[in-house]
């Protein structure tokens, strides 16, 4: 069998932070992805193709791209002979706190493992997507990495090394994320947060990130219902976010579980229990976000949605 | 039949805490309790009868004991005419870590329930006991006594209102508690804790406590031994405790899956895989104490053990 010459892969959105796990839990989103195509190049290294979708003037220099870093470690550990053409299909917003930038280097480092001699195992990806994230957001966390790469509700316990659990998400548990018409740079939300926090607020949001947990593992939407709520970081980056408290109140008002900011912002996320539910929530939002004169979309995701997958090689 | 007119009841010693769920985690101890003897007196109200057993010196006014305090809030609400007779024998040691301010608080709303005209459910019990051990302790946590009422590996989410979930904990799984003869005050051990902590150990923290639920509920003991570890308290706490890094030492070469103080302090405790382990770790932590020129005892409890039972109603 002759070597693929061209893979293309997809990676999903997601959402991370889900209000008691800062840095440490997220999920995947339907809708929105991320689209790479990797095809052999006669020169070793990595250049990048074109860069297309709803996002123009990402770095055309591979070392400073999300997707091109990405595979430029993985190609060094790899497969130091080989070269690569990265081009992207973006389709997640930038700067909208759904993880796009996460996506770009989860697709990347997928296409790329399609063309290697002998592919790795999707758990040997996570370091290099990692990698590629870095360059985007200046921090290593892999809680967008994880879930758009593996799928899942899933918790990033450490990132280097590697350590990561895949958590179950009761059946009907939704995900309304809005998504309003601004962007919200990922380096200035993480500017906002305080070095230091009270201990007495690191207990009750230790207390809600075990209530989610439990709830999760016990089927629980009630306790998770009574725990998805951020004391520790939402305080400082809601008023980064215009409408932000109006929003939180008509997602709750419609019944959300819990809502709060998706990833660094300014996107919001709720959880509910099933689809009805979901969508009289998802309305609310964008309305709620009309009202404070901000354009928005807002649409229902399952939590427990699938990850990065291949779509071709040839 | 006649209403009983005496009833003993017995509530174990607790470990609270655990590394990673200040204020929030806990489990019952075996060997250590207090036993709590209520006898119907013909005038309404407390009062205290022999405190007998490990510790002297405990206040003799109902209202200023836990024991005592927890029963006249308990009649003040559900049989404002009865009158009782609070005695109890001390089997905890006084400021060890291991929750005895607790099981006296457990013990005596135990006993006095079943001596109620109609008695109330455990769940209902509580909030008499936290009103109880609120007297000793100055503030209102469940940690101990919730482990000490109801068994098991228990996260108390919020004290008041009560939400107290029973986490499963994994077959195998044992806990060594090294009781050193010294005695750290839990008020004194609160005065040593920062108002503020730093938000990048809270995150450590986090996902520490996050992989120590996802590890008992997965039955996954790797990943508690890689999970169980304090940034956020143990640093302030472990100079109060002559020889506590050596022990801590101790008890992870002997293969503990983690240890850290026990509540306050200054007991320790290690989490253990078997009972074989787990002899080793007692011994070790007993003879690093030793070492420190402080005498201890250590013992192997299950985690999943009882909770407070009714010895006898006459």
């Amino acid at each position: 069998m002759s070597q693929p010459a061209r893979a293309t892969a997809f990676a999903p959105a997601s959402t991370s932070n889900l209000a008691v796990g800062f840095d440490l839990l997220g999920h995947p989103l339907q809708r929105f992805g991320d689209r790479v195509t990797a095809v052999r190049a006669a020169t070793p290294g990595v250049v990048m193709g074109p860069i297309t979708g709803t996002v123009t003037g990402l770095p055309a220099d591979p070392a400073l791209n999300t997707a091109g870093r990405a595979v430029m470690r993985m190609l060094r550990d790899q497969a130091p002979g080989l070269g690569m053409e990265i081009s992207i299909e973006k389709g997640i917003p930038l700067s909208s706190g759904i993880g796009g930038s996460a996506a770009s280097a989860v697709a990347a480092v997928v296409a790329a493992n399609a063309l290697l001699p002998r592919p790795l195992a999707t758990e040997e990806l996570f370091a290099y997507a990692l990698r590629g994230e870095e360059v985007a957001s200046g921090a290593i966390h892999g809680d967008n990495v994880a879930p758009s790469l593996f799928g899942g509700l899933v918790l990033v316990r450490s990132a280097i090394p590697a350590d990561v659990v895949r958590l179950p998400a009761p059946p009907g548990l939704r995900c309304v994320l809005a998504l309003p018409e601004l962007t919200l740079n990922t380096r200035d939300a993480r500017a906002v947060l305080p070095r230091q926090v009270p201990l007495r607020d690191v207990t009750t949001q230790c207390a809600n990130l075990a209530g989610v947990l439990a709830g999760c593992y016990r089927g629980d939407l009630a306790l998770i219902g009574r725990s998805l709520r951020d004391v520790l970081v939402e305080p400082h980056r809601a008023a980064l976010i215009p409408g932000f408290h109006a929003v939180q109140a008509a997602a709750m008002d419609a019944g959300a579980l819990g809502c709060s900011i998706s990833g660094a912002g300014p996107s919001l996320f709720a959880w509910c229990a099933g689809d009805a539910v979901a969508d009289a929530v998802a309305l609310a939002m964008r309305d709620a976000f009309a009202r404070a004169d901000v354009a928005a979309s807002a649409w229902v995701s399952p939590v427990d949605g699938p990850g990065a997958r291949v779509e071709s090689v040839e």
